[in-house]
């Protein structure tokens, strides 16, 4: 059976499926006999056992996999199973209402989860998510519903998800991961750019399209380039994606021959290629491809799936790891950029209309200096071991640079007072991303070591778009004649003061903007760590003279389908 | 008491409350015995009747107050009182549930209510709300909560509401309503752009902060400059605001000495001012305080608080009108502009992340071309009696305008083949408000006939800042540095091309921007009409020489807080 989704992450994997539980269930609602109770008492002891027997096996299984850090979730899940608080209020609902047993335990939760909720203490909040996950394991059982069973052989298997938040992919291991299925989400949702960086293929937004759920077990072969989902296919079709599988894979290997080489046109005009990552894992990669340096350290992840904010230590852990393993390359930490559609459970955001346009970012740092100090203080420390570099994110105004700048000396004026080594010439820069900073470019470039382009929100703001919003995503256009001349006014600007400018949208990684790139003499590009190589490949084919001939053509056109089109033939033709 | 809210339309109002009732009632849950079923059907029809003399009593009052057309809506809830499906679904509950009778009338409101919405049809949701309207009512007088009494003396009152819909605005009588208080609702609101623009003081955002209710009746004072009301005040404060409210009427009457007057500065440079209406009602206004033209025609409220579309020819006798008051004068007409914050009843859009940067404006008037094709069917027609011009909102390429003009030509061909008169030559301009139609401002000149900046939307754009977000709304600043370059490529683009532009959003309105105008030498200025005396007064005392230079000034500067001192001081100055 064939189901079509959506392509979010691209790549062919073939294997056997395992299936992340779900927990929706219907509950019974009659009351019991008073005769029955001693039954439903021994009911929920059982299901107790099992729910336990269960968590132990998933614990172990997940080890293996994900490793000793991540697996300890579940001894969490383990001691609430034995708090006689929760276990008390359950037997009681039993023995003083006449319900049963599953019943019962719904209502603990949910009175639970209510009262944890109530205390608006973020680290109670964490607790309550644990506890409904452990009473819905523990609801299952007394339901009957069916039995979780990984993939016997722990080979690696094909993970199948209602959703997947950024979080959760983040802690995959993707050497067991083949590919991913998702009933819901989108091309442009975080674990998207996440899968994609992470070379796993990803098929979404399934939801609705299955005739009967996909079982752990289920043969796939999930086809990302196409968005689809293939479930117990035939032997035929095994055969033809196996064969295709094998060619990407040759492929790959050959690009992977480039790793060590320059990024150099025909003609010698050479490219500087650097990765774009979120967490250490993605560091080996991004070296084995060549990156030359991190262009962009998304930090926001180290804040994710935690009960709390993580201390300086633990970031400066994190951060001189990836400057000590980039050795003498640049490696550019992007500061916190939550707020728009990327929060943290235990720091409450407003609500709000149009979070694109709202409390974001910088906007927040500036707001939470404590919060700020600290990331930066545990970055200034972690530039004595590398080539660190601080970035600030959501820049539109001289203002806000000299107010962060203000607050990073205050941060090193600590540094100095603790006697702790930083480079105090650290280069500090700014995201080029709301069409303000493109306009005062020339002002900023005397508040900013160097500008980095941010064009996934660049485009959004200056085409009034949001990517994510399925109704206008085809207004997303990044070869729009304003974004060029966006793009030139900021790089101008950089080179007429002399400072340098990098991109790191994901216009970074498209083939089709290199003619841009070398016409406006962009000084690095950082990109997914998976366009490194097919970047690097379309370069060395490249005529830096013919193409910096085309993107001129480029800059007198009207249309962006037109300017698309442009580049697109030529990326075609130079194949 | 003081109580201090928000002042969201400047000016004083002294009068008595009338009180919008709101309803939200506690019901009693216990069932009856049933020899009370013949006391409570006989108190069903007490209620009945009570609530049919209250609405004819309203309908009276309003008809006084707003004219026959919108006090019609009464005579549909009297309808719904003698409609036999609703009253034996009622009574049918009293009778077989033995519920009483409050209860039956509320669950005879959610049947309907579902029902009603379940058929997905406009005309029937907006039914669906009438009953719920009336069958609250109903409730209120079982309840015995209190009764709705309007001022006896019939004078002009200050109306209280739990909130206010721009449409409900539209549909009051300046002449009657003194002044707003309403619980919800802020500054940016459009009912507060709509206050400001029939110059009734509006005080907002007063929930949670009033000890008790005001009562109708209730003598209030509404400070809508400092955002404070006053409730039943003692003599001394009442004689202060008498002084200093009529102090502000006869500034005010001093300011329409100025109506026929140009606005010249004192060395001859003339701006030329034109309004802002969303209404023909605010004409007569408009014409009174001297404005040069409709340089705004807002049409979405001829779209609101309406069952469905408007018909063509509905539309073409209020654009009608709308050109033959204003003579010879320019009327720019703007095409539909929902989403965003702006929804209409019978016309469902998708659910959004982020509105703003969503389906908006010519995006949603491009995709349905039979509604579009009507609107501008039915300005053509409109442009045989006047100036009219069109406008078409949210333009971000050049093939929106160049699709929104095929259309156009498709309406003049419609209008050919029935021989209907038209303006063959019609002005057709774009909003000139997303921060990639000032990019490409140069390539737009070619498809546009002139430009109009909304500076609203702009700013808000250009600086990723939702101005109705409380947490960033500091952060909106229309005097950025980026902001004014924005203005001046504008405005140059513009001119090298030898087309008009004007500015049509607050900041036309803002004395401070005089200095900015007269420097880039805009050509039009529309603004709301309360904005149009003060801006012409300030102007009649500005020289232009002074004021150019001192916007050069302003060129210079970094950041929005030097630049908005600076205009500030100015204006100051020449007071």
């Amino acid at each position: 059976m064939m189901i079509q989704g959506i392509g979010a992450a691209p790549g062919i994997a073939i294997g056997k499926a395992f299936v992340l539980p779900t927990w929706e269930w219907e509950l019974p609602d009659q009351k019991m006999d008073a005769v029955d109770l001693a039954k439903e008492i021994e009911r929920l002891y059982e299901g107790i056992r099992t729910s336990k027997d269960e968590i132990e096996y998933i614990k172990n299984e997940f080890k293996e996999i994900v490793g000793d850090e991540e697996s300890s979730i579940f001894d969490a899940h383990l001691a609430i199973l034995e708090d006689p608080a929760f276990m008390s209020e359950i037997q009681g609902i039993i023995q003083r209402q006449y319900k049963a047993a599953e019943v019962a335990v719904k209502e603990a939760i949910d009175h639970f989860v209510t009262m944890f909720d109530l205390l608006d203490d973020e680290y109670m909040k964490e607790r309550a998510l644990d506890i409904k996950d452990v009473g819905n394991r523990l609801l299952k059982h007394l339901l009957g519903a069916p039995e979780i069973t990984l993939p016997s052989d722990t080979q690696p298997y094909i993970l199948v998800a209602k959703e997947l938040s950024p979080s959760q992919l983040a802690h995959l291991n993707p050497d067991y991961v083949l590919g991913i299925i998702t009933m819901i989400g989108g091309k442009t949702s975080h674990s998207a750019i996440m899968a994609r960086a992470l070379g796993i293929p990803l098929v979404s937004g399934l939801e609705n399209k299955l005739t009967k759920p996909i079982l752990t077990g289920d043969q796939l072969i999930v086809d990302g380039d196409n968005g689809q989902v293939y479930i117990n296919p035939d032997s035929h079709i095994t055969e033809r994606y196996t064969e295709l599988h094998s060619k990407i894979l040759k492929k790959k290997q050959q690009l992977e021959l480039l790793a060590s080489v320059d990024a150099l046109t025909k003609d010698g005009a050479e490219l500087h290629l650097a990765a774009n990552i979120s967490s250490v894992k993605e560091l080996d990669l991004a070296l084995k491809y060549g990156a030359k340096g991190v262009g962009l350290f998304r930090t926001e992840f180290l804040y994710m799936d935690r009960p709390s904010l993580p201390s300086e230590q633990e970031q400066f852990e994190i951060y001189r790891q990836v400057a000590e393993k980039m050795g003498n390359y640049p490696v550019v930490i992007r500061t916190l950029d939550i707020g728009g559609d990327k929060e943290l459970d235990y720091f409450t955001l407003p609500e709000e209309d149009n979070p694109f346009l709202g409390y974001r970012a910088i906007r927040i740092s500036l707001d939470h200096k404590e919060l700020f100090k600290t990331q930066l203080l545990a970055i200034l420390r972690a530039s004595a071991y590398g080539g660190v570099r601080i970035m600030y994110p959501m820049i539109s105004s001289v203002d806000e640079v000299r107010r962060a700048n203000e607050i990073l000396r205050e941060a090193m004026a600590e540094l100095d007072e603790r006697g702790t080594p930083y480079n105090r010439d650290i280069p500090v820069g700014i995201m080029i991303e709301i069409p303000a900073a493109v306009t005062i470019a020339d002002l900023l470039t005397e508040e900013a070591d160097f500008f980095s382009i941010g064009t996934n929100d660049l485009v959004q703001y200056v085409l009034a778009v949001d990517r994510m919003n399925e109704q206008i995503a085809h207004m997303y256009h990044p070869y729009h004649p304003a974004i060029l001349r966006m793009l030139k006014m900021t790089v101008d600007a950089a080179h007429q003061s002399g400072i340098p400018v990098s991109v790191c949208g994901e216009m970074a990684g498209d083939e089709r903007s290199i003619p841009i790139w070398l016409k406006l003499g962009v000084d690095h590009l950082s990109m997914s760590i998976q366009s490194l190589l097919k970047v690097k490949h379309r370069t060395l084919n490249t005529s830096a003279e013919e193409a910096v001939k085309l993107a001129e053509e480029c800059f007198t056109m009207r249309t962006s389908l037109e300017i698309e089109q442009l580049l697109t033939d030529y990326v075609d033709s130079t194949k």
